[in-house]
């Protein structure tokens, strides 16, 4: 099998490209952090300086990065994988990233011959780590097809969502919703128990009704509801405040631009905003608007 | 079996009072609008001209009515329930209306030797003719008890929510979480649309992940993605929009009350007030707000 | 002189009910502490144990009370003004509490031949020592003549705002977009600081364009952009964020009742009633709303 | 005198160039629009195709374009300014764009031995006919200097904000507080109307009390409060909905990429955002959310 190229071993990549090498892929990595560049090369992998190095050796490039502004670079730059990218190459970003950006790199792309799948993940790093990712992507059948060879080693749910930028697309429309919800189930919880119910028997009579919903019936904000997750383990692990702040941007930036009212969408960006950055709350799972609502009514 | 008394034959509860003449209940009515009142005396009823008259008779007495202002005249007036009550009485009210009206009549009631329960009802006009609600209901466990025996006669699941005041209590917040997940998952298929995606792919992907919820998988707004509910049918029927807006001006009464912050609440608590008052959208089903937000955007 | 009644004597209403004495007024006061009667008393007022005792020797009444419960029960309640009011009274109400209360209470009064203004007031209590408060009166010309008398004794602005009532809506609306302004300008102040202007040259700006407003160009969140008012002094002093909160929680219970959508106006509520309840923004003047904002986003 | 360049012949340019003229000014223009371009001809001033042979000719140029990636697009093409721009060249743009875009290319100027200043404007077209604008200026002090003889020619109001993305970031900041007050005022002046209170009076108490502002004092939306205004002339010219969403999508652009929370500034934008794409409220001045929030309540 040919080598795959692998750019971004942060949090999340470092992991993922862990599973490559595990299911008996020959990976050349690329990062700007050498120490998880050593890592991977102890356990097997290939090491490039640059992405243009990658491109000029591998013919499937995966990337993994933090923001737009990366990927735009690890593309465009004059070390970039457009620099020397091969015909036929199929780059993977799952980077989670503005869909005009992704739009503009897949074109840039086509014009050199290559071919472009977005596949932003779910499933944070404990998906990452156990390969128990979603992936939803977009590009073409083919792309899709192809990419899913590699993706399956790193996730277990690969959804084709449409034409590029569709991954993107449906992702932040995905995490917007979540947003909403688990700030409404939290205004909610804390309302009901202000009104003298009790936070169980409430959330089994909502989870059986019209207000039922993931951020209720799974991942109930208030500790104790449900076992084993984060809001029942202090907020600890799951999904960050400041992740989900930055969805809800990348969501804000595309109703902006689409001209899409979304009322509730831009609230409760703000509302991650807030804690997001918050010395309280900033590092917490997100399920901890609870306890922002809360202790700001403590009467 | 002793009568029954029943007080308010609006789109509700003419239909509920139906019910229970059918299931061989005996039944003494009282409402202003004497074209129901003739309505259901043809059908058998008794009919009472005052709700004391309604007390000075039954000693299980149903009131179905508009507001907290209806409900606090037809006990508390000079020709009110209160003034002929019964010791031993249980009073049975399934309007909605504010908790802290609830949790004062109830007081009343008990002073004067009753038993009170409140059972507020979900499922609209329909449940009620179909003898299909969903009870929620606040009141001791013999009262509770007691008034499930005629309940049931009128829906197919009535459950106990605590002590009185528990029924509203829970009603407002599953209706508040149902408020601000329909116009977030109108939000969200607009946006996604706008983005390129497909409604289908979309809502069905979001069916299966986090963003999951009753208005997603059961109640799409959108038109066409679910077969057979109002927003595929033009919006006709279903719950209002000025209903919704009613009841989350009550969940922002008791938030204000309880001082319990709920921005998202009270947002779409605007948007519901907002639409209710449109000549284009107010009579139509609350998934309207999905239009609503689309002719806005109409680029 | 005949003598004045006074019932109500917290924060507020001690300071207002002193200089009444200090200007000659023979005054009866009523309160439920005992400590604040007794340093009345020291300063020459006479005493009555209730407020029906109050009414029975005064034609003039004077109350200022925390909430819409507190004045209808001074009015209503077995030993309250109404049992014992002679004809001709003149009822001041300084309180600021529902106008739906306002109507229903001044109507009682009507009923048994009294005459009613509601005068709910701005200044806070350094106003109320110093007698600089502002009065916004409803009532009918003549109870707004004989009640200026009075107030003027009490503060240096007294406005009639037109019929009963209309005091109550008049502050509610002011101090609705009051609550806007002050979040408006604390969060235009905090992105103007991170997107690279100075805090001086910014406010200077808008002062001179059409976003001026009192809370930029009087009272500017920033501290030092104004110097000698609360946000300069560490927020201590001032308009704290509960009584603000109170205040726009009384224009959501008006919009709710009116039907009238305010959205901004219900989003400010929610950010008020959050930083009252905080504990470390809850004491402070409401200018500290951008001590929220920009600690919320330290990075 | 050396010629001057003028890019973007639109609503607000074509009249800014004329004012050039006018003053004696020797013009260089360039637009798509041919008619336009053809006007200026007429009037005196030389044609060039492209913006590359505009910056080959002039060593002042002024921009006004209505998107960022108009500015981007005209700087930096194959055919755009940078091409061919002569070092010492002063670039002025007046359009509102992003700041982060105007920094980008305010450092490709530099790059080049370019000068830059960012100028955007308020005062609409009839400013921009009279030559009554306001500029908002971010430069280094001699860049201000060169290019407010330039603007003094346009406007009656040039102000030095301080450097290069100051300007955008004040015009911003100034109209989304602008945004918010006026949504505040219309809120108020709704509420107040619907609690019995008379419109002049209200404003005129509010005028001398904390809630004054350019929203309530010179342009209140109520139609009928202050003559000669569009609000009294049915919300004809003035400032449109729609530019009013576009600063206040800049400004939520700015808001996200800052991490400064802006809930009040994002609710605003989402408003005008419905308002700008509506058929009954789209093309008319911003002043008109006080009907949409009116009509949206009619009872």
């Amino acid at each position: 099998m040919s080598s795959i190229g692998f750019i971004g071993l942060g949090n999340m990549g470092s992991h993922m490209a862990r599973n490559l090498l595990r299911n008996g892929c020959k990976l050349v990595v690329c990062d700007v952090d050498a120490t998880r560049v050593a890592q991977l090369k102890d356990e097997g992998a290939e090491v490039a300086k640059r992405p243009a190095d990658v491109a000029s050796t591998c013919k499937r490039i995966v990337t993994m990065l933090p923001t737009s502004s990366h990927v735009l670079t690890v593309f465009t730059a004059d070390d970039g994988i457009l620099k020397t990218m091969k015909s036929g190459t199929l780059c993977i970003d799952s980077s989670t990233i503005d869909q005009s950006v992704t739009v503009d790199v897949a074109k840039l792309v086509a014009d050199k011959g290559g071919r472009y799948a977005d596949a932003p993940v779910s499933g944070g790093v404990v998906g990452a780590k156990n390969a128990t990712l979603t992936f939803m992507v977009g590009g073409d059948e083919k792309s899709f097809q192809d990419a899913s060879q590699l993706l399956k080693f790193m996730g277990n749910n690969v959804v084709h969502c449409g034409k590029v930028g569709s991954g993107q697309a449906t992702k932040i429309c995905n995490n917007m919703l979540l947003g909403i919800q688990m700030i409404g189930v939290a205004e909610t919880m804390n309302l009901g128990l202000k009104m003298g119910l009790e936070a169980k028997q409430l959330s089994s009579i909502i989870n059986t009704s019209s207000g039922r919903c993931w951020s209720s019936d799974t991942y109930n904000p208030v500790p104790g509801v449900i076992d084993g997750i984060p809001p029942s383990n202090g907020y600890v692990g799951g999904f960050g405040c400041a992740l989900m702040a930055k969805d809800l941007g990348l969501a804000q930036n595309a109703s902006t631009a689409a001209q899409a009212p979304t009322p509730l969408g831009s609230l409760a960006h703000q509302m991650y905003r807030m804690l997001a950055q918050s010395t309280e709350f900033g590092k917490l799972d997100f399920g901890v608007v609870y306890q922002f609502l809360k202790s700001r009514c403590n009467k």
